[in-house]
């Protein structure tokens, strides 16, 4: 049984794998390929957990982070973030071994890559489907063709196809405004597609987001699917309608430091170097993390009225409007905190508890 | 000379020593004891260019921050943060080397540490001077002699005095606000220690937060100041009146992966996971950070219209209203970013990178 002592990120294995199971499923249904983003969980442990499910490509976000899952067995590895061109050796020496696709938003990249590459890459490129971050504009065509045709002469750029992230489904209001966001991405991408397949035949769309991937059920015209945040989720998807706070596979346990009754706030340690600072508005109050319920070994559903209200570094505020959980918690006891955005939350971590006590580790930038 | 290829936390040492040298000629000039707090550098190599000053006692804000600076030389430690009794063990065991003092917020706490300490240790009692986060109301006269008398009979415990962290300084409109709030802890502080001074001589009262200490000039009645925040300094504080912008000590160095000339926006390698989440109202824009313009091997002035406006995992966007700026930025260059809080983004690095690329080593949670 698990005791902790200080803040620690729990993780219910049996909801991660569920939900893994779910968007595997959601991909063969549909005939796409899933290309998990590992930028969530960021550990060797967990990425073994998709291996059993036959998954063998995946996305990262950095180059830091394609060396540690090329270290830990990956080959087939999108680096989902615009090529930086400040670590060409670093790419290279990954190239070596392993095979490496590069997201380009511009064709004087392309031309850095030509001449600095030495070794063959494939390379995605990036278009912007609305959500106005980066990414060339699908509009662009003069310069899609002219990366296509300098990726072409190259003979060590092979071009894979076009790639987006819906980002903008995260500000949306409502299921039906992702559907809306993603029939969108759809009709931009087959368009690109359906315009380039025919001078280089094999072109592939791939599209990214949680929420989109999370929500629609079908992808018509789409090869690829790069979802990330699902194998944990969090209250911020939640609110998007991505998966039921029942889905939603770590918390934060932390030490009860102090009970403030008359005024229905409790003391965590538990602070922003725990949880970061993303937060939620959920009706009239802004929230970092729910308290829920202890259930068996683990968590069940939130307990009614009560949130993590603030955070400074190291303290946590919990606000209590439920008078039977202010009457009966004491410093000492500790309570269990679903986080609002559980890629950041885990980032501030090294590990990973899982239910029954036994550590995983973790990587950090 | 250094040369970054991903994001590198910039140190400019020389500024660094000068906001250390500033607080402790402000400590020396008051005759009040500077206990600093290390959790915003969390750095062995940083805590001996404070040792340089004469400083021989820290405040930590937790267990184990009080473990690396016990294991790295400091023997006199405060730990502000509430006593967390499932720590207990740990505490006993770094009591029977160091000198520790605790932080109680409630006579339950006392009556625990007096049942399981093993050795001998001080406290501090809490006090709430209005920040409303943690510590015995200044009117809980009854609890906190409660507090002194167990303490005294247990023969474990030595009361070192009052504490308190005014942290609502950081929410004041105007450096004439943070006086007032002072003025209000100096009078809380001072009218307990001369209520319970008679039946307990010598005790001490202490102060904290990095607004009060950086603005107000004179801390009649008290004995101790542990800001830590100061040895970086950041946008916030300089929004506070705490420091000027050429006082912050460090930058974020990021590569830039993308520039969208065209809506005056610049994608940097440099996200959330660098800069953690904490933002600012500065006039009608919220900011992340400052982009600041290349002096010698560091940083001088911020650059006019220019600013980090949006943070993803590991995106970050920087907003361009100057036209010369978005004009000359090129992908493959670095931008160095001021940070809106010092404490959070620093804890999002292993190290330090000094201004001439030597790296020193910091810890995390």
């Amino acid at each position: 049984m698990r005791k902790i002592t200080k803040p620690a990120l729990l993780l219910d294995k049996e909801k991660c794998i569920s939900n893994i199971n779910k968007m595997v499923l959601k991909a063969q249904e549909n005939k796409v390929m899933l290309r998990p983003h590992f930028k969530t969980h960021f550990s060797a442990e967990i990425s073994q957990w998709f291996r059993g499910f036959g998954i063998d490509r995946i996305t990262v976000s950095s180059v830091s982070m394609a060396k540690y899952f090329y270290d830990n067995g990956w080959s087939d590895i999108t680096i989902a973030f615009p090529f930086n061109i400040l670590e060409i050796n670093d790419i290279n020496s990954i190239a070596e071994k392993c095979n490496i696709n590069l997201v380009v938003v511009s064709k004087d990249i392309v031309s850095f890559l030509v001449r600095n590459l030495t070794r063959k890459a494939g390379i995605f490129i990036k278009i912007d489907v609305g959500y106005n971050r980066t990414g060339l504009d699908p509009d662009e065509t003069g310069e899609i063709e002219e990366i296509l045709e300098l990726a072409h002469t190259s003979g060590k750029l092979a071009v894979k196809g076009f790639l987006a992230h819906a980002g903008h489904t995260y500000k949306a209001k409502s299921a039906d405004e992702i559907k809306k966001i993603h029939q969108v991405s759809l009709t931009i991408m087959k368009a690109l597609r359906d315009k380039f397949s025919h001078s280089l035949p094999g072109l592939i769309c791939s599209i990214g987001d949680t929420p989109s991937c999370s929500i629609v059920n079908n992808f018509p015209g789409i090869d690829e699917i790069r979802p990330g945040n699902f194998v944990f989720y969090d209250l911020k998807q939640e609110s998007l309608g991505s998966c039921k706070k029942s889905d939603i596979a770590v918390a934060v346990e932390c030490p009860v430091a102090a009970v403030h009754k008359q005024r229905g706030e409790i003391i965590i340690y538990g602070g922003a170097v725990h949880f970061s600072k993303d937060s939620l508005q959920t009706g009239k109050n802004v929230i970092y993390g729910l308290v829920v319920e202890t259930a068996g070994d683990g968590w069940g559903n939130p307990v009614d009225g009560v949130w993590l209200s603030s955070l400074s570094q190291e303290h946590g505020t919990i606000k209590a409007e439920n008078e039977r959980f202010i009457k009966e918690i004491k410093a000492g006891q500790t309570v269990m905190i679903l986080p609002v955005h559980s890629c950041l939350t885990a980032n501030c971590f090294n590990e990973y508890t899982l239910l029954d006590g036994n550590v995983i580790s973790r990587s950090r930038p």
